[in-house]
């Protein structure tokens, strides 16, 4: 059933504005790639108007080839122009134009973004803006409907603030920043570029507290977030604030939906974290770390650069750079699939040819 | 400790409105059950007033058996009248009247909907809403306090849109949809009898990038959120639109809180998805899919139909339509369970009756 | 690179408030410590300023060492007080002060809030708020821009709801309840000293449907949240109603960032759920019981008093008071990490000294 539904196909015009049309050289320079005229035939008269994937597309459109196994696709598009990795340009058809890229997807990736560029902020104030005086909000910047900014916060050139977001007191974004409806903000120096999804909540208590006479008492948390240049963050993911230090979010991270990253935990410079994941307080995570979704990291560890904790990882251990873990508790990739392994056979031969065979549980 | 907290009881008259008294007869048809009088006494002269649980219930409550394991209950209840399956109806008490139904959940769901139900939606926009002026808002449609319905965004009949929730530029909700408090809304197409609970964030960003010469580079995404009818979400809970198709909740899909959902997944018809699961872009799930709490499913595989899909189970490649698996890496139940048996009795072996016996650590 | 970022230290002013300075003997008092005067040198004249980390501290600064593996951080630090256990007084360096505690992490923290106290309510209602004419806010409570508070709603003194919160119809919310930004609150009796950090959902429909002829059908939840006296729930956590009982989170308690708690589960007093675990419909937790991280509690157990739940457990069944179970399935924990031995053992047998030795995968 859901293999019958028919998609709108990419940029539904409700949602999307289209620049263009573009010709083929321009493409080829804002893809960075190699043009291949088509065999046959001419490129389209009046350029390319979009993109569509290859199963949809006609002669004025943009496709692309990324994934191998998709490559059967290829001898039946209409795509007048298809981005594909060298090992497939001879497979484009003869009326299609290629661009030939060691690096399909960023070529693609920069093709839709010329054809749909990001809207510009519209700059202003929502006249229904609660901003207080003491803020210092750029003129270019836009602030939405019912944005509420807190004294001495600063709000950089371009910014994009979107419906009801919460700015708080001494907050500080940088340039270009674009932060989603009803995000909440405390507690946080924002670099450049930074994207922040809706329903993100960054700057909020850590979970501190100490047992007392008479139950749990907090424990004040003093730190603060910082989110260095080009950080993204996804929608109604978490990032506490630290009680002493710093959490720190590296320049060019990129965290996805439902993330939940502890007080004083640092991330470095382009690390990925994927959906669910957690970090606990205090951990650090060097350069280049990638933490698949649903993992867990404990607190107060150490995860060396260009390590890959995988999905649903359990880490209750420094690990080190360049190490790719899996399991719960961790181990190295292929430990943890030579224990499947060994253990399905053991198990297996527990339970004997008979009852193996048998079919019932 | 927790015993010993006595309740309000169900249907706390601060927070839901009662309808009623309503005869034995007109329970018996919204209940679709068979009535049997009681073996000794008569129904309620004013009829029955409201529901309860079996322990608290008096002459003229309505009440339920759905557990066996409840089923000693039944001796000592007051309740007027019992919903129970057939196996049950001899064990109701003597004073009581019962209705008898194959299916007493669903019997029970309707009369407690009989006497509470949903309240209607009080038309009319709130005078603090931010509706744009291109924006279609049936008359009938409530919209609530310090909403925002963006451009040419539509809003059926009978909506209610509470608090806060923000109805993006272009966004389609049909008929009779019910969206929380603090909602958010983009690039969706929704159908009829939709119910999204509060902080729910649909339509955004999907988690796409490649990589460029000076890190990530942002992939547009340029796909859509599809909602189809009768369609439930839980409280925030992230659905994020497809990068070029579209990502698709088949119609009657029950979504928990704290789901994730990347972009261009699709689920069937009637997919039960359990809070804090999570359902990596691109992957398949067909028609009566259940993913239990926790799961995580990786992209780009498919679920066959009426497949289940254990608690914390990590499934790293296609499940075949009706089976059940669980395990990380997922594997049939029978496995799992057999795994985990001879596991435990090597485990036993080679520590040895010593130090199994010692009791210590 | 993480580690060579300079923090700004503790409670930057920008978002930190400060009193003081305070003399030691008010330091020693607030501590609950044993003050012990500095070896060499005076205390410093004007007092104590403010709080500080071992390596950044100086001579008007308090510090404190609550972590075994930082003593070493002593010998260097120019802190003029620090807050030790009775182990390490011997070890603080002749110009410092000491406060000795049992309980260095709790005199910690009250030193901390000392200096850095909770900012008081600035009570009344902003004019963007949106107050149903029924509800009743006592006068001393602070109502922040946008709030929505619903009729009949009861606010109690001192209070302080954050920007955006929607506090729904009939609910309660007794003395010094600090409700965070966008949070939003229906079907739900608040004890005192509750405090709830943005994004969090409470009170919501629970996740219930029975199977109808034409796919399934909502149960009506008919239950309440109660959140009693000093319970902490974190930020974006999803606690829902109940369906006929109520759900329970019992006095002390603390929650963390998005923790999912299902209809009619039952929390005893001082339970600790951390960040992104579940806790499914109708569970109970008796007094004390501490869940890790990203858990799992399946439906209708029981937890008994002091048990501990491990990070990423799965628990399937009742676990006995005390006990402390980790792995999913849940096990003891020695049991489990013997499993980890013992498996790994077997799997190294079973790759053989060749393959094990050759360092390829």
């Amino acid at each position: 059933m859901a293999n019958a539904r028919t998609s709108s196909g990419p940029a539904n015009p409700r949602f999307f504005t289209r620049s263009g049309p573009f010709d083929a050289q321009a493409l080829a320079e804002a893809a960075g790639a190699t043009l291949v005229p088509p065999r046959e035939g001419s490129f389209p008269a009046g350029g390319y108007t979009g993109i569509a994937p290859l199963q949809g597309a006609g002669a004025e459109d943009v496709s692309f080839l990324d994934n191998r196994r998709y490559a059967s696709l290829l001898e039946g598009t209409q795509a007048g122009l298809i981005i594909v990795a060298p090992a497939f340009a001879d497979k484009v058809p003869a009326h299609s134009a290629a661009l030939v890229s060691a690096t399909p997807y960023l070529a693609w990736s920069r093709v839709a973004r010329l054809f749909h560029p990001k809207a510009p902020p519209n700059p202003g104030v929502h006249p229904s803006a609660v901003v207080d005086a003491s803020a210092v909000v750029d003129p270019s910047a836009e602030i939405g409907p019912f944005v509420v900014v807190g004294a001495r916060a600063e709000i950089g050139p371009r910014c994009v603030i979107g419906a009801h977001a919460v700015v708080g007191d001494g907050v500080v974004l940088g340039a270009d920043c674009r932060i989603g409806s009803q995000v909440t903000l405390s507690h946080a120096m924002v670099g450049e570029r930074v994207i922040i999804l809706p329903g993100a909540r960054i700057g909020q208590d850590g979970f501190g507290f100490a047992v007392g006479p008479n139950g749990f008492e907090t424990v004040p948390q003093l730190g603060q977030v910082v989110l260095e240049h080009d950080v993204e963050i996804g929608a109604n993911t978490t990032i506490d604030r630290g009680s002493v230090n710093d959490t720190v979010i590296g320049a060019g991270s990129r965290l996805d939906n439902l993330v939940q990253i502890g007080h004083n935990a640092q991330l470095g410079r382009c690390c990925i974290v994927v959906a669910q994941a957690g970090i606990s307080g205090s951990t650090v995570l060097e350069d280049y770390v990638t933490v698949a979704a649903q993992a867990g990291l404990i607190g107060h560890i150490r995860i060396g650069a260009k390590a890959r904790i995988g999905a649903q990882c359990g880490v209750m251990s420094d690990v080190e750079s360049g190490a790719d873990v899996i399991g719960s508790p961790a181990m190295p990739f292929r430990e943890f699939f030579r224990n499947v392994a060994v253990l399905r056979k053991l198990s297996k031969k527990a339970s004997g040819p008979a009852e193996d065979g048998s079919g019932k549980g």
